[in-house]
C-alpha cells in the first residue's frame, strides 16, 4: 500500500532522528536504510523541499531534521514523498455529488482517514527511540 | 492512495452489484462506471479470475456477480484487482526482525490494517443499496 519511494522516506527520516541532531552523510543515510544513494539523494530531496531536512556541503555537512523529531508525524514525512489524497470531490465528477460523496467513495475516504490517523500519532521521535533488535539502523548510535 | 485500477474495479463491481443479478454488458458497464472499454475489460478479467464475476458471451450474455452482493466486500474488489499486502517480514531483511517488526514497520502495518478493516466491513450490497444521487450509477436500476 505504501511505495518504495514512501518506505524509503521514512527508512532516512527515521535514520536522521536516531542521529540526535548529527549532520549524516549520504553514503552514511544509504548504508544505514540499505537505500541505493542515487534513489536516497532523490528521496532526500523531497524531504528538503518539504523543509523536513536539511543538507549541507562540504567538510563537516550532510544532512539533519531541520525541526526537532518529535514534531515531524510519519504522515508528514509521507506527505513530503507522496501526498495522501482524501476523497473530497466525486471521481465521476457528477455534479449531483458536489456537495457530498456517495457510498462508495465515502468508504475509500474513511480507509484514508484511517491510516492517515494511524501515522499522524506516531513521531519520529518515537520511533527512532523503539528500534529495538533493529540492527542496521540501531548502528547510527553506535558511531 | 488507491490506484485507478482499483477504483476502476469497485466501480464496475458496484455497478453489478447495482444490476441484481441482470447480466450488464461490458458497454452497459462502461458507461454506467465511465471507464474506459479497454480498461474495464482489464480490469474485470481481474474479477473474474478472483471468482467475484462471471462473464458469458453471446447474445443475453454479459457480465454478473459470482456471488451474492452481500457476501462480496470492498475488501474483496480491492484484493482481486490489487492485493493489500500486510508487512509481516522486515523490509530491510534484517535477520534480527525475523520474529517481529521495528517501531517503523509495526507502524506501517498498523496503518495497512486500518485500511483493510474499513474496507473489510462494507459489501458491495451495503454500497449499492446507498447510491443516492449517483446519477450514473444509479441509472442501472432504471433501464
Amino acid at each position: 500500500m505504501f511505495s518504495q519511494t514512501v518506505e524509503y522516506g521514512l527508512r532516512a527520516a527515521v535514520a536522521l532522528a536516531r542521529g540526535k541532531g548529527s549532520a549524516l552523510t549520504g553514503k552514511e543515510i544509504a548504508e544505514l536504510t540499505q537505500v541505493p544513494s542515487r534513489y536516497l539523494t532523490k528521496v532526500l530531496s523531497y524531504l528538503i523541499r518539504a523543509k523536513l531536512v536539511h543538507g549541507s556541503r562540504g567538510v563537516g555537512g550532510g544532512y539533519t531534521l531541520a525541526i526537532p523529531s518529535e514534531k515531524i508525524s510519519l504522515l508528514d514525512v509521507v506527505n513530503a514523498v507522496e501526498p495522501i489524497r482524501r476523497i473530497t470531490t466525486c471521481p465521476l465528477q457528477l455534479s449531483p455529488h458536489s456537495g457530498q460523496l456517495c457510498a462508495l467513495h465515502h468508504q475509500l475516504d474513511e480507509a484514508i482517514a484511517q491510516t492517515q490517523g494511524v501515522l499522524a500519532r506516531s513521531t519520529l521521535a518515537d520511533l527512532a527511540d523503539n528500534l529495538e533488535g533493529c540492527r542496521t539502523m540501531v548502528e547510527v548510535n553506535i558511531k
